[in-house]
């Protein structure tokens, strides 16, 4: 098994690619590969400074060290999100990368800064816990590129991801999300640009690229995730991978060139609405209070009184 | 496990419906979704003289048995395809069925009438299996209907088949495919109309609505059918279906319902194309010589000389 590039002994095999790569060419190839996304969706300029969303994970970790190689300046964000073991491991990682490397990490809590985690959070908010961690952390993040001045926030999802996402919205046909399906969602009514750069490498890559730079990361899944209907679109995209490498790539960008426009008509589901300040919090929103501050409204009035079932205060939503 | 309609013993799980059925009303379900399809997509005129394409699986009898139970005057028509064994045994359950019920039922073989079978002449023609065959069966129905004076062809594509066959296009992206997928494909330009009445059932439905009504089916697999890409798409949608019960559903009905229309905008790759009697064989083609008139010369003229290479006479086509 030979290099593709410099004919010397490769150590692993890029099956999309059809071809072998060895250490310093497979750790090119993931570079060059972020800086084509960056390049092709036009995700980043030069001087932008860019906020890493940081999980301790291998995807975020890759980004943030890829980043900083192509040259640009970007610190790291971090969220506690009060799941247990998971969260206090996952900070350790991120926090070790930044203080390694001399890095910049930020690192907000939900339960310190805002009451709840996601565990409680979600079951007294009646929200799948999935669905409360990801609007806690976008909300987050928004708001920490807005404090911070920050032109960009960038996420570490990679193809694995965004195919499994295209699955989920495809299976359901769920149009509005089809039309803004993209590795790069503009800055628009006060919410910063947020852009994947990983989209062109798959989770098997990034693993690669973290265990060839040395970069300790988080392996564990999210506990809290077990059942999330992605994990099965996830399998079965490999699964079709296995049969016909090169398969989600090809779904992924294909659906980019030939298919995303027309969704992209506004006549879906969710009409275009108002954007105003919201009352509380003072973030953009399209409604009076965000669906933030409702959230954690929801998930620090109601008071556990045993497993599974929560007693409410009088007034709170439901 | 009580019948959902009369509470009587149950006998089979409908999971996508979540509900249980007797013999009896699992079999009227079958009719009812027939039915339904047949109303929703205007398949069927009450007066239509349909030719039911018959292979001998349980799809193909499934549909003809459930056509004559609801009052359609249906003749069967099936192909020799000449492969092998499973060519025999298939023509001979679809000649029982006929027999056993006094119904019609022609017959073509492609040896016999064209002089060629799918193994060979695909071999020669340099054309993979599936794809000859294909196009082998949609002329000959065609050109039986035509012959026949028949108003429509029915085949026994299943919810499996179209959400398999929709996976492969939404998977590549093939916006002309996508914007022709559906369970009626109107009659157009000398061909017949098409319609596919089985789409609310599954293999699951068909397989127990023949063991029920006592239908004796060819139950193997086509043998050439082996690695065809639909089987992988048919398991990568069966895995999420035992997740998501109702999920092939969700993804075709909702797929026809919210997205068809976006790329049925004639701006795919396949541009409107003038249709004229092919100067062979008078079939309606866009091309002098109509595709299956090409299959068959590439056919035919090539001679096998040994496993997997054939020598071309002189002028034949590549």
């Amino acid at each position: 098994m030979k290099c593709q590039v410099c004919r010397g002994p490769a150590i692993i095999d890029v099956r999309r690619h059809n071809a072998n790569f060895c250490q310093e060419h497979f750790l090119r190839l993931c570079r060059d590969q972020t800086k084509k996304a960056i390049d092709e969706f036009s995700m980043l300029e030069p001087d932008d400074r860019v906020l890493v969303a940081v999980s301790g994970g291998k995807d975020s970790l890759a980004v943030w060290d890829i980043l900083g190689q192509l040259g640009f300046a970007a610190d790291g964000f971090y969220v506690g999100l009060g799941i247990g073991e998971y969260s206090d491991e996952s900070r350790g990682y991120a926090e070790r990368f930044a203080t390694e490397r001399g890095l910049t990490l930020h690192v907000d809590d939900l339960l310190r800064d805002h009451g709840f985690d996601v565990p409680n959070g979600s079951r007294a908010a009646k929200r799948a816990p999935c669905s409360a961690c990801g609007l806690s952390k976008r909300h987050l993040f928004d708001e920490a590129a807005r404090r911070g001045g920050y032109d960009a926030i960038v996420t570490g999802h990679n193809l694995d991801d965004e195919a499994a996402v295209l699955m989920g919205n495809v299976l359901h046909w769920q149009t509005d999300y089809l039309g803004r399906q993209s590795p790069h969602l503009p800055a628009a009514n006060g919410f910063p640009k947020k852009v994947k750069p990983l989209v062109r490498l798959t989770e098997r890559d990034t693993a690669a690229y973290c265990l060839l730079r040395g970069i300790d990361y988080l392996v564990d899944e999210c506990p809290m995730s077990v059942g999330n209907k992605h994990l099965s679109y996830k399998a079965a995209l490999n699964d079709i991978e296995i049969d016909s490498p090169g398969a989600k790539h090809a779904f992924f960008f294909g659906f980019l060139d030939r298919a995303a426009d027309r969704f992209a008509d506004g006549s879906g589901e969710t009409a275009r609405v108002t954007i105003s300040p919201c009352t509380r919090c003072g973030a953009p929103s399209s409604n009076e209070i965000c669906a933030f501050c409702r959230l954690t409204e929801r998930a620090t009035q109601a008071v556990p009184i045993e497993m599974g079932r929560t007693r409410r205060r009088a007034g709170s939503r439901r």
